[in-house]
């Protein structure tokens, strides 16, 4: 890390260190004097019904699938400069969405060297349509991918608007996406964005996570179409290798911390989900990401299990015992040195839990299924939030297609990952796993040969959701949705945001577009159109009030 | 199974019931007194040498390849009429080994649904090959495939002779191969035969059973072309759907045991592997195979491992614990119920096994690693031959490429099969799987939802080796490569086997034609060129003793 990066070391030791309850508890500084609240009470009441179908077709204001609680809210005129960008961004919908289809149709996979082509293709797109919206584009070349042949995807670097006495934000999206086949059990060609009656837009990418970054570029365009002023410089960092541990781009973030990206005043992350489906929200934590791969190895190659089942010590064998050791069917990391490095809970962050919309019924739809480890809302909550879990992912090397295959496997890979939180360490967490690994496979007395190793790594991250950043943020969502945000962590990882924070040392804010039954990674991912329509409001209504919140660092 | 098959219980009884020892040391009486031994000890000892690269290339008899001792056996006018037989097929090896190149380049495919027209390809080869030598044949329909929208591959019937003066010798073999993708480690493309300098030819399905089929088409055309007249009515069986667990070929066995194959007196399959790289071996046991599914499901589709880990309970959890459970690094089956089946081993048999050669040493040879589970040869030849073994051979709908995902899988299905023995049954042996698989599932308290089901079986196999079938198969052995061979029983499976015994109710011989390193089922599979052309020799010349040995049923 350059020792730029340490030049504000005590805020960001300061957001780190932060109790998780005081933090949170702060958060009702985000009512600012200057909104008007006279209808919050009947709105709050009203959010769950927001989209039923009973909701009138005909109302006066805003498109019909938004109900006639929220049309009226939107009407309001609170925040008057918006109402045009609004109404543009509702005449452009078919227009945004035709975009999302084009993007969609790149199978930007970054995990898959023969698609290695398309992902660049992708970044190139994004550059095209950024560089006709007149801002100014670069496409930054990362080298060689290590330990491959391949040349990793550009990062798209861009800056819209250049004025001194505007607010300067640094948003941050992915154009790579997640393998898909058709074959996996997709209802519709997973590159094909599908739109169906119900509004579901499906498509691999739709909303993890291109519905978003185009969401970005809408925004601009929708002001250009209205003649409204943006309100803000946009810088945007655009990268192809999320999906694959973000290869490059730290290197890239770190270098441009006090270049590039030097005038940001805060960062904007749209890349993760609402909690459930109809409640938005604000994420200021997010879980860390260690990857592992347990290599067992011994004949030179696959072999016959009848020649030599019984003589010959067999990797899978050895695999599937070290794998079983690590996690129990409840989720209990079984590898010493990981629970005891996880901060205590506080008697204030007990009562935290139960004011999140949040529901085991929504769970268990985006599940598809009852086979949730805890039966209520908080143990649940904090299951995914503030305690890290385990996931065996699958092997490689081993028999994977249908039927039946009486090879024994030569080498097999077993993969795994660890979700982190605060305070696990990185190097503290890779030697308890390495040592539990190592430890058990003596147990085995094989005399196959094992590696364990972490493919990547990744801090969790808790920022200040105090900041104007979030409070600006938390009003434009009030301005959108008619409903004041949920303050939440997150289960999952997106690395590159405690990078973002540590080289540009400004407050990151999550700023979710889809909701949880999106089935990012999953078979038939979708973006809801209304989400997507109104993500672009809330995103262009963000820079708005962000422009405006006064300082509170 | 039809009554008809039933008609000789009193020999299948005792065919398979005889003890393990009595019918190996009955072995000897192969020795035929009309057999010349005169050279046996030194050829014995020379056999070791047989190949080197010493072996003058200026004499008189046979191909260079072979040494001086076997080509002056070859001359020694043992058997006379086999002379112009073995010249001609020595004439014809650049004729023969192109005949295996078309073959291999049909990729033939049993398992893979798209490669089925190929399958059915590969059956019109074969058929048109044989009408053209003569023969007539059928191309049997088997059906359509169950649980798919599949037809099955034909079964190619055929008969070559019906001299009601001779005996008919029916023969099985298979045209369809594993899978086999240059990607999985190949150093050639697999469906390309590679004739190599030193005379392995590679390709999938050169020895995994193409080269051994088309021996008897080669056999048949080199008596032709030679002038020699067949010695034998030969009936063929050669199906495509083998390296799938024979699907519909049992039915049509059993049919045509009294019809098409009714006036068979003996049964030959040249489709196992000598027991190393230098002696031959006839082979009169078989391990049989049952081949297991777990699966575990619980959400409805693949999750996020961010969003959900730790807070939903994960099937690939349960399903590494279950696989865990089953046999242990040093090959140990944790079941209960199957050790149990086991016929015990006695006296007699235990001082069986000095006498095979094998080594520690070739075996680890085509280990290609020292990660044997035995030191011994005697512990390891009763490991793959005379006590079952449990293999893990992979796990369907989890992660398997390359790389880092970070999924959930929904629904994974764990493989894995246990090779049997004498005297195990397949009820009881699934019976005890499955009671183990679910006792252990009930041990977790899973929310998930676990099934366990045989996804095929199939039954051991031991026959008598002091049959007329078997000493005719030796004196050939002797004639062709100047040693008696070992009497061997395999680790490995062919179901058939035991199918045709039971429908024929005649003795079934298995009469090797490659050896240990050809690595059947692997990646580089090969047959030596050296096997396939002596090899074809050796069917020829166990058709002519065949032909002339005693009747001693």
């Amino acid at each position: 890390m350059p020792p730029t990066l340490l030049s504000r070391p005590s805020q960001l030791t300061l957001s780190r260190r932060l109790p998780f309850t005081s933090r949170l508890a702060r958060s009702s500084v985000l009512t600012s004097p200057s909104f008007s609240c006279s209808s919050r009470t009947p709105l709050q009441k009203s959010y769950r019904k927001a989209y039923s179908s009973s909701s009138p077709p005909s109302s006066r204001f805003g498109p019909s699938y938004l109900s006639e609680d929220i049309r009226q809210h939107q009407a309001r005129k609170m925040a008057p400069q918006l109402d045009g960008y609004f109404e543009q961004v509702d005449s452009l919908s078919d227009h945004f969405i035709e975009r999302l289809r084009q993007a969609v149709a790149i199978p930007s996979i970054s995990s898959e060297a023969a698609r290695r082509p398309d992902v660049v293709r992708m970044g190139h797109f994004l550059a095209d349509e950024l560089k006709k919206l007149g801002a100014s584009v670069e496409l930054r070349e990362l080298g060689p991918q290590p330990g491959t042949d391949l040349t990793l995807p550009p990062c798209v670097l861009a800056r819209y608007g250049n004025d001194k006495n505007k607010r300067t934000i640094l948003v941050y999206g992915h154009y790579d996406v997640q393998p898909a086949e058709k074959s996996d059990g997709w209802d519709t060609e997973p590159f094909e964005l599908t739109v169906k009656e119900d509004g579901r837009m499906l498509g691999r990418g739709s909303t993890d996570d291109k519905g978003p970054v185009l969401g970005w570029l809408n925004a601009i365009e929708a002001h250009q179409k209205a003649g409204i002023d943006f309100p803000v410089n946009l810088l945007m960092c655009f990268e192809g290798m999320e999906e694959y541990g973000s290869e490059g781009l730290d290197d890239l973030i770190n270098e441009e911390g006090k270049k590039y990206f030097a005038d940001a005043d805060a960062v904007c992350i749209s890349d993760n989900y609402w909690l459930g489906t109809e409640k938005p929200c604000l994420t200021y934590g997010l879980r860390g990401c260690n990857y592992y791969s347990v290599e067992v190895s011994g004949p030179g190659a696959d072999l016959h299990s009848g020649v030599f089942g019984g003589t010959a010590q067999e990797p899978m064998t050895d695999l599937v015992r070290i794998l079983a050791s690590l996690v129990d069917t409840d989720g209990k990391i079984q590898i010493k040195g990981i629970m005891e490095q996880v901060a205590p809970v506080t008697k204030e962050e007990e009562t935290l839990y139960d004011g999140i919309a949040f529901t085991m019924e929504t769970l268990q739809e985006s599940l598809g299924s009852k086979t949730t480890i805890f039966e209520d809302k908080k143990a649940t909550l904090m299951a995914r939030w503030r305690y890290p879990s385990l996931s065996v992912h699958g092997v490689e090397g081993a028999f994977s297609a249908p039927g039946a295959k009486t090879v024994i496997p030569a080498k097999v890979i077993g993969k795994f990952s660890i979700r982190t939180v605060p305070d696990m360490d990185i190097d503290k967490t890779n030697e308890a796993v390495y040592k539990h690994v190592n430890d058990f496979f003596k147990t085995l007395n094989s005399k196959n040969t094992m590696k364990v190793y972490a493919q990547h790594t990744g801090k969790w991250w808790v920022a200040s959701p105090n900041h104007w950043n979030f409070s600006a943020a938390a009003k434009a969502t009030e301005r959108v949705w008619g409903v004041k945000p949920d303050f939440t962590r997150e289960g999952g990882s997106i690395p590159v945001t405690l990078t973002f924070e540590q080289a540009t040392g400004k407050n990151v804010l999550l700023l979710p577009m889809g909701s949880s039954t999106d089935g990012a990674h999953s078979i038939n991912e979708k973006l809801d159109k209304k989400n997507y329509i109104e993500g672009i409001k809330l995103l262009g209504a963000y820079l708005h009030y962000v422009a405006e919140e006064p300082t509170n660092e």
